[in-house]
């Protein structure tokens, strides 16, 4: 837009790409960033650069990391794996401070429509971890959608005959939420994995 | 968040000092810098950078500007000024391509709650343009609030011993909503300022 003047439009521009963010939102961000001083908008800039320079993935799990190998993977009982589709689920599990165990990133899921096959995800380098002997566990947690269970079964099948335990996260109501307002599908699935009290 | 490693932790933190978001919402900006090439979030980066280096104010205005006076202060008729509070507010009569005079941003308006007097906005400097004679309106276009009222009305009080016409923005319902829902006190300004047809 020519109301704007070079500088100023080049920053709307890239703020607009960031996820969710319209022409109208990334103008607030641009402005807040002229409001800012220079100090704080030179480590905002450092902090981006940083984060691209020094993340990388462990070569294990495939979670972030800064070093090889993740804090995780150096120091947790690896007995437990939990599959998930991508690091950010890495810490959705990390928030409940339950798991003790480690984790495998697949970074991605199956899905033919996409064109992204078994190989196409870190399902070898899943099957490396568990052929050595230490893993009794592998939870699939990989998001409850079309991809996301196709994924699991399809892992679940080729792990089974290693004679490693193969479990899924439950399904069904979430907690809080209430009948009327459940969808079919997940009422559905809570009723025929309906358990025994 | 202990979660997170560092340099991602850092990167979210920044992205939360932009206006309206929240740790979720930086949490997915920080991935996706992180799924950008080295390119684009060097490009990002740069932005930031060259924008807080590049935009200043100009020197008759106080709008945003590369040089030492904007391009509208440069090339458009100086017989009409707008008076807004900030720059943004020119962006907005700017896309209406209907004014062809040139602005004053007046950085603040007077609002004696935050300790902010008539001598801490950039009224000095209208008055200064205002006496060399040229200008023959001034539109007041600070919001319609009661610091934006008591502004304009100020600003006008002074204005008008200089024989320049001084003028506000009209106020009243907005074109396309409804009676309904408009609430009191615009519609009983509508009320009052209403005209004949």
């Amino acid at each position: 837009m020519d109301v704007f003047i070079e500088p100023i439009g080049k920053l709307i521009n890239e703020f607009s790409k960031l996820p969710g963010v319209g022409k109208k939102t990334a103008q607030r961000y641009a402005y807040k960033i002229i409001g800012m001083s220079d100090a704080e908008a030179k480590t905002f800039a450092e902090s981006i650069l940083s984060c691209k320079r020094k993340v990388r993935y462990c070569k294990v799990c495939g979670n972030f990391t800064e070093e090889e190998v993740c804090a995780i993977c150096k120091t947790r009982d690896g007995s437990a794996i939990c599959v998930v589709k991508e690091p950010k689920d890495v810490i959705a599990m990390e928030k409940l401070h339950e798991f003790k165990g480690v984790y495998h990133v697949l970074h991605g899921v199956i899905s033919p429509m996409d064109g992204i096959g078994p190989n196409d995800i870190r399902i070898k380098e899943l099957l490396a971890r568990v052929s050595d002997g230490t893993v009794q566990e592998v939870i699939m947690a990989t998001n409850p959608d079309v991809e996301g269970e196709a994924t699991a079964m399809y892992i679940a099948k080729i792990l089974k005959p290693l004679g490693v335990k193969v479990t899924r996260l439950a399904h069904g109501i979430p907690i809080g939420s209430e009948l009327e307002y459940t969808d079919e599908v997940t009422l559905s699935r809570a009723l025929s994995e309906r358990k025994l009290i």
